[in-house]
């Protein structure tokens, strides 16, 4: 039976006022549909796996909020980090807590906080992966890229493995500048890291040990007492020691060095809603390409008054009138608390807003 | 003694969200002070007259408010339309209890809701024009052209009344073309209708006699019922039956082809704040041109974060946050209930989003 680990982590600045470090993007209707990002991760999975083999990682600020929108995912998969420890830990956690059941159990990981556009090519893609991860690859799966995007690291790939559709990846890339991105885009063997990655624990985990001894040694106590009664004394004296780093750069590059990496290309319209920006590019719009991001519950529900306007992208949240006349090209967020306007074209520069709230200590707001 | 008159209707929907059919234009701090448009209009009359001299007519929905903002002034003066039958019945119905209690009284007119730059150059032009009323004329004060304005109606006038500043006024003109607007500019002889106003309430009441003899007998009947038990009655019996017509074009422009009209150019900053992009301009913005109409109580203080924003106008009425990245020349107005944004260039049309809603039946928003 295959392991979904989904972890349920980041704040997602470039989002705010609707994501804040209390009410995470994750947890937000951003899918064009009632369902949260999360909620939507757990419904791609369905033709994959069952709740009972699904688990989230998630900080105790938001545990509540996640097993109130995942009913059913058993409490007892929902696993809670401490403080935040970067997606090594996170997911290594998983993969200990997992093994302590089933050795040699096959695992997925996929962020909580991501869109996909044809969620069943994804299933059959993440089964190719799983055919690779069944020979003890560590698989990822990477995005066939559309555009020379600076904002994402890439897989280089080679030959496949056998005549299978798994190619082993040569190496991992960091975000390029511009003229790098073409190349790559040309290459016709370079994919997005999507973080997305599919192996057999007891795989993961040895080259965990191999490359991060002491990761891999404080998550085997941690998992070992996670049944027990020492579980919380155990966490709250190892957790704080683990090292901060994210599994592409603590494992993944290292064992694609090693050879021991492989990737199928995945093409099923994958989008990190990033900013408001990328969500406005990827949901539906009206015939002028406004796009009113919708989902919350019909006591919220929103009332949108546009009157000559073109490619907003509106996100009415606070039960208020959002009336907007002759703009164009404008991202509006209206929360209870909070209004954010700004272009479209300036979206990344959001993180800029909350950086300014922080300095001038209007914490309440972030 | 000097009465001054205060007619303070209108909804201003060119204003709305701000200005609502129940919380008009003339009741909100529009004045880059605390005071309300209305209650700028009764300090600025402080030089000329006092309280106990000052009548506002209004309508019966914005009694309680204005009593509540204008508490200097007498509640028997605050006088209450059961209707709004458009300025002529508003401001006669005053004059004729004015005449009630001093027949040959001077009285003055002023909006409600118009800005002044320079009240002390203001108040030296109404005297000005009180000269012209003791000579038995209806003064109108015409505002100096800056710009071939379209939106506004003009005053030609021509030789000096004897050797003072008085000119007698030959013809209203209508709102003119563009091009005719030019002309006017540069005539020399040409003046903006302000409908700001100074007469001697007998000669006002025999031209409006003379004039709209159905209006005068009315309003006569109510003046002579106004301080008795009668009042109620008479009002809703011949109120309704008033014709509804502006001053200017029911007495003052037969007044002028009958020579009996006389202007002051006035030259002291006057602004009617039609809409948001007059009120951004005659407001102090900030270095970028960015300026934030406050001016509500402390408990609603506004907090507003601008970054790389230029030439905005923000109205913060809510209380919540108003982020703005990035954009330049927008109206941003931000009340509890409804948020609307458009360019400063649009801010006419804003007019347009209220006929909307009221087609969609969305009164609550009006």
């Amino acid at each position: 039976m295959f392991f979904a680990v989904i972890p349920a982590g980041g704040s997602g600045t470039r989002l705010w006022p609707l994501s804040r470090a209390g009410h995470p993007k994750f947890l937000h209707p951003l899918t064009g549909t009632p369902s949260s990002l999360l909620q939507a991760t757990v419904e791609r999975l369905g033709p994959l796996t069952t709740p009972d083999h699904t688990i989230v990682v998630t900080g105790a600020a938001h545990v509540a909020a996640v097993a109130r929108q995942l009913v059913e995912v058993p409490e007892e998969n929902i696993l809670v980090e401490p403080t935040p420890r970067d997606s090594c830990a996170a997911i290594a956690l998983a993969a200990a807590i997992i093994a302590e059941r089933e050795p040699a159990a096959l695992m997925g990981s996929f962020a909580a906080d991501h869109l996909i556009g044809d969620p069943q090519r994804w299933v059959e893609t993440v089964r190719r992966a799983i055919v690779g991860a069944q020979q003890g690859l560590l698989m990822t799966i990477g995005i066939k890229p559309t555009r020379p995007e600076t904002g994402y690291g890439y897989l280089q790939f080679g030959e496949p493995v056998g005549d299978g559709p798994v190619h082993r990846v040569e190496e991992f890339k960091e975000k390029p500048p511009a003229a790098v991105a073409e190349t790559y885009l040309r290459s016709g063997h370079h994919l997005w890291n999507a973080s997305m990655f599919v192996w057999r624990t007891d795989v993961f985990l040895a080259e965990l040990a191999r490359q991060q001894p002491e990761l891999h040694a404080g998550l085997t106590r941690i998992a070992r007492a996670w049944d027990s009664r020492e579980r919380d004394e155990v966490l709250h004296e190892v957790w704080p020691t683990l090292p901060k780093i994210s599994v592409d750069y603590a494992v993944m590059e290292g064992a694609a060095a090693a050879g021991r990496v492989g990737t199928v290309p995945g093409d099923f319209g994958w989008n990190d809603v990033g900013d408001f920006h990328t969500l406005g590019d990827v949901l539906p719009g009206d015939q002028a390409g406004n796009v009113v991001v919708t989902g919350e519950s019909a006591e919220t529900k929103p009332v949108v008054l546009l009157h000559d306007t073109e490619g907003l992208v509106v996100v009415p949240q606070s039960g208020r009138l959002v009336a907007a006349l002759g703009v164009r090209d404008l991202v509006v967020v209206d929360t209870p608390d909070a209004l954010m306007i700004c272009p479209r074209e300036r979206a990344q520069d959001v993180k800029k807003l909350v950086d300014t709230l922080k300095q001038r200590g209007d914490e309440k707001y972030v």
